[in-house]
């Protein structure tokens, strides 16, 4: 069965998404065929995706599923007449939420990620320019300024983690690869000695390690399984050496990552 | 009033701090401090939870906010009984669509942020890693295996822009930067000819732009507002001499440009 499923919004419909696909997730044997329809603020823009679902249903004759984070009450009940089920988002929660508050909720639509908040946007934005800046240990001047710094041994992750951080959670994240030289010794490279604190360490599966390396320089001594073994073997032991916090990454996404770094750190999200 | 907010997930608890914020933003004049507590899968890391919950109650006298992801229903149930107002994102909307699929839901705790669906991820992790090997025209040689192509001037944000498209719509994000040169003409540079479909421009305004340019380079002739509006002007003007779909990025947040862009240049997202 081949479900419809729309994600609608008037603003970037990245909320609807979330959620829905979050609920989605809970059922693993239906196919689903998704649309997004961001920045519906109009009858006349809402009008032609009605027709759109409503075709759906008559052509497949399953309802579609229709995930909504429309804010205005109009567009919302034109929406709830259509031939799907319609999850609400907005309306479920802003009820009981402005009965809780004993206040009237603005019903603007956009409001998520739009600039309404400019100081956290700018931090954010100030964030990814550091970790760019700061990627693959490209700029080791202004580490003393990174709130996290992310190691670990050629294409081990730290790149994405570091991307997230920043993008996700407004972190200045830096990355400082340890290179063959740097896993021989057990101690850190000198570099490092001043920003433990800011430190975490990341290590992956050896065979995992040697598919990626593989990838990037086939048949080298570098993606040889050997070596693979080598560095994480080593890796691993400076990080308890030092006792530097880490955490095998072959099996977590960038989400379960970072928010596993976060809380280990004691950083703020 | 300052009301606690708790964002409590089973993963992440990026779905619950989304969908969260998303709602508060609908009330404005209400001071939030917010908490976020990922990975509870059991009762013995709820417990703690449910008395910061209930302290926060019988400290502040007001209600605390929760938004839950959880989907143990065992879980679920003990959490309802604090002492608080619990938005309960997941059983809410699970119950309608287990009777809508007709099937009932896996209950599994953490699926949204899990390597789960490894193909996307993958996409998305290679998407990343193509974008800032392509940042600010880094490489030229693969832009032929770019997705979109994102140009405009010095600082008017197309690195945002480029590992947002990467990061959340897992698409390869190139950029290119317009220098000085190339502004003075009407035509592109030679090299961005062969991938005219896959080009968006970005512009600001010149007060923006000098704002921003200022704080990298004080007092220079990059940063002056002269020539903040004489790059601006011809690169707008190069736009539309050649046909390239633009946008003005002064009032809109990374999650507007890029929906924006992924809309009009009917990408998947």
């Amino acid at each position: 069965m081949n479900r419809k499923v729309f994600f609608i919004s008037d603003g970037t419909a990245i909320t609807a998404e979330t959620i829905g696909r979050t609920l989605l997730t809970q059922f693993k044997k239906i196919e689903y065929e998704q649309m997004t329809v961001p920045f519906i603020r109009s009858e006349q823009k809402l009008s032609p995706v009605i027709d759109l679902i409503n075709r759906a249903e008559a052509e497949s004759g399953s309802r579609p599923l229709v995930f909504s984070t429309l804010t205005n009450t109009d567009l919302t009940n034109k929406l709830a007449k259509c031939n799907a089920l319609v999850l609400d988002l907005f309306s479920t929660f802003i009820n009981p939420l402005e009965a809780e508050l004993g206040t009237r909720s603005i019903h603007i639509a956009g409001q998520t990620h739009s600039l309404v908040n400019k100081g956290i946007y700018d931090k954010r934005m100030e964030a990814i320019n550091f970790t760019l800046t700061h990627d693959d240990g490209a700029s080791v001047r202004q580490l003393k300024d990174a709130q996290i710094i992310i190691i670990g041994v050629s294409r081990s992750g730290k790149t994405p983690v570091s991307v997230f951080l920043a993008m996700q959670f407004g972190l200045r994240a830096a990355n400082y690869p340890l290179t063959n030289d740097d896993v021989g010794s057990a101690r850190f490279p000198k570099i490092l000695h001043a920003h433990r604190d800011k430190l975490y360490g990341l290590i992956i599966d050896p065979e995992r390690l040697q598919q990626i390396r593989q990838k990037r320089k086939p048949d080298s001594k570098y993606a040889s399984i050997r070596q693979c073994r080598k560095e994480i073997n080593d890796v691993e032991y400076m990080y308890q050496y030092e006792h530097i916090p880490y955490l095998d990454v072959t099996h977590s996404s960038v989400e379960e990552i970072t928010s596993q770094i976060i809380q280990e750190k004691g950083l703020k999200r």
